[in-house]
């Protein structure tokens, strides 16, 4: 159940197998593409049961589910809110900077949120208000105007809170591949978005790859994972239990100890076994084991090679010298240092976010920030002074593309009499 | 020639129909998947009419290059290429930021670059050094320590130079759909790239939106266009010298004149026709003019709805209150203001980057940067003071939402004795 790891087996093995549900996906792209809404009420009573009256919940709905929902649990996400709209506040760029590089050549970047984005919340037999959180939160701090929230029903209280809270009002009962479709392509009821970010079942992520030529997404996400570097200042209570909680979320999670310390494993693997007497889903975390292990590495260097090469969703660092360890590695969707921090802190509470790229693809893809929410201009500002300063450079450069026209935009410029 | 356009057909006809060559696009990408380099050579002699003896430029090819190359041009291009450098730095990140949000909760941001890219460059009948330098550029700005850089033979001897200035030193005769393929899949000489950037033809672009799943793509681009802004201050000479330049790229290329000076487009009109009579490019010109026009806005406002509508991928500003209006719009790929700043020198000799979202897609992408080589990783960093102040939160919404190792893993924290 806790063995040794193959690395470049496991990266084999973390890439998510779209092509098994490609040809479902791809049917239920052209039901929405031709049908609408129509579609959509058909496509959810056959995928979750439900025969809808309205695709859009409605302003009393999200009132009405605060009486559903514990005190202490509304103020636990409004304190959850508060910090993750604190964290993707610090990420904010000036909308607009201008640096003069040389005399009269004033250059910079102006910043702009998108006009309109799509958020996708699991839902159906769990509720998953942190997610409704983690990806209409970053939106808002970005400036999108406009937000649309699809989740698969029955949408449940907590995540209606949880949109409340956030200040998000546009959200519509549909999962699934159908729910990718319909924001990318629109319907009747809903309008197209330009984005679509959030997390999902194979169907949806293979849903969003599908569309993409009709609406952007944040990035491939499949299930959840964290790797831990570690030597032998490492606590194994706390490594088990962030192994644990990262295998409680899906029997295909993956959980993989990079360590330095050859006592280690064994340690954490007592350990695993004791925590997991009482764990309430036991079953699912001893399925995701299964998928789990651990390399034992020579020194720091080959520990910080192999944790890159991993690339994990959630990197775990509980070394004695933390700060090299955050230093050296390169890859990883979020980064917990020290014994106290534990991973579930970034699930919920601390403000960062949990939307985060799995699967090898942090070597690629930033975990969802403002960033995804936001696209920039550059900008430039020309004295004749400058002009005449970078005239010569696109005269010839010009000429020798052959774009003779170019050149001579410049041209007249510098002939010009003041 | 030069007419009233409509905005809502003018986004219609933008968007490139790529599902023309779809068909031959998935061929080709099934060739390369199959046979490799083999297939390499084939297709460059098929499409290129070139017999390939190498596919990789060989480290002499590049020096012999400078002596084919007037002395002037290659100052021109390393005056070119200190200007893209020196603005793409002004867009680094600090690589890692910390802050203390409350007592005991450090959270931040580490910024690391890819590892391998791709670059597109197109070539074949023309030279486009100034592409090789804007796609590669940023991404060594960023840090990316392998750029793979793909243009169609044969490649001109300005390209290796502008190749060699910047200090790359990988690149192969290989362009079209196979360049692309061969970089997202990876041939026995061709080592795979996380992410391909750089302009292209339908071939290229279908290629590269075909083959997201293997690498990641900078945006969708296609012809390139112009939008002015223009009111009663505008210099019509100017405005159809910009225009004029825009339409010698192409003749799919577009311009569009937004203005609030109904007597601004027949002078622009009039001033292209004269412009005309000398351009070396005529026929290309007159025919993207065909795809070109102009809106007379009734106000300032709905001029710059008008604009924000079509997104152009470059922008000149030229009002009487540049700034306001630079303020004012939200979509362009990039924003040149004041009759000197002619877009050409943004083409050549400013350092702002050329490769740039077309066909409304400035509404969605950013033009090409350093974030685009860049990507990030959270950093949460809990004392045990910090653990206990975001404790209930977590315990709180882990349980609600049937995550108990997730609460358990804070709780453990909790209790652990100093």
């Amino acid at each position: 159940m806790w063995k040794a790891l193959d690395v470049a087996e496991w990266k084999e093995r973390r890439r998510a197998d779209l092509a098994g549900v490609r040809e479902a996906v791809a049917g239920i792209v052209e039901a929405v593409d031709q049908d609408g809404d129509e579609a959509l009420y058909a496509l959810t009573k056959k995928f979750d049961r439900i025969e809808l009256e309205d695709l859009a919940v409605a302003p009393e709905e999200f009132e009405a589910a605060y009486d559903e929902v514990d005190e202490a649990l509304v103020d636990a996400l409004a304190d959850a809110e508060a910090n993750i709209r604190r964290f993707h506040e610090l990420q904010r760029n000036r909308s607009l900077w201008l640096e003069e590089v040389e005399p009269g050549v004033v250059l910079g970047v102006k910043t702009t949120p998108l006009d309109r984005v799509g958020a996708y919340v699991p839902g159906g037999r769990a509720a998953y208000p942190s997610t409704a959180l983690m990806t209409t939160v970053p939106a808002q701090v970005a400036g999108v105007e406009e937000i649309c929230v699809c989740s698969p029903p029955p949408i449940h209280p907590l995540t209606l809170v949880a949109l409340d809270l956030a200040g998000v009002d546009e959200c519509y009962r549909i999962g699934g591949a159908q729910a990718i479709a319909a924001m990318a392509l629109g319907t009747e009821t809903i309008d197209p978005v330009q984005k679509i970010v959030g997390p999902g079942n194979v169907f949806v992520t293979a849903a969003k790859m599908m569309l993409r030529d009709h609406a952007e997404i944040d990035f491939p996400a499949g299930p959840s994972e964290i790797g831990v570097l570690a030597d032998t200042s490492a606590d194994p209570v706390f490594v088990a239990a962030d192994v644990l909680a990262q295998a409680e979320h899906d029997p295909h999670a993956g959980c993989v100890l990079v360590t330095t310390d050859p006592t280690l494993p064994a340690r954490v693997g007592a350990e695993i076994r004791r925590q997991l007497e009482t764990a309430e889903r036991r079953e699912i975390i001893e399925a995701a084991l299964k998928n789990s292990g651990y390399v034992v590495a020579a020194d720091f260097d080959e520990a910080v090679v192999a944790m890159d090469e991993i690339a994990p969703e959630h990197l775990s660092i509980q070394v004695a010298d933390p700060m090299a360890a955050l230093n050296a590695v390169h890859h990883a969707g979020s980064i917990f240092v020290g014994p106290y921090t534990a991973v579930a802190f970034g699930d919920y509470a601390s403000g960062t976010n949990h939307v985060l790229p799995t699967a090898g693809y942090a070597r690629t893809y930033s975990g969802l920030d403002i960033h995804h929410f936001c696209k920039t201009s550059s900008v430039q500002m020309l004295s004749r002074e400058g002009a005449e300063a970078l005239g010569d450079i696109v005269e010839s450069l010009a000429t020798a593309e052959g774009l003779h026209a170019h050149a001579n935009s410049v041209r007249l410029r510098r002939q010009r009499r003041k």
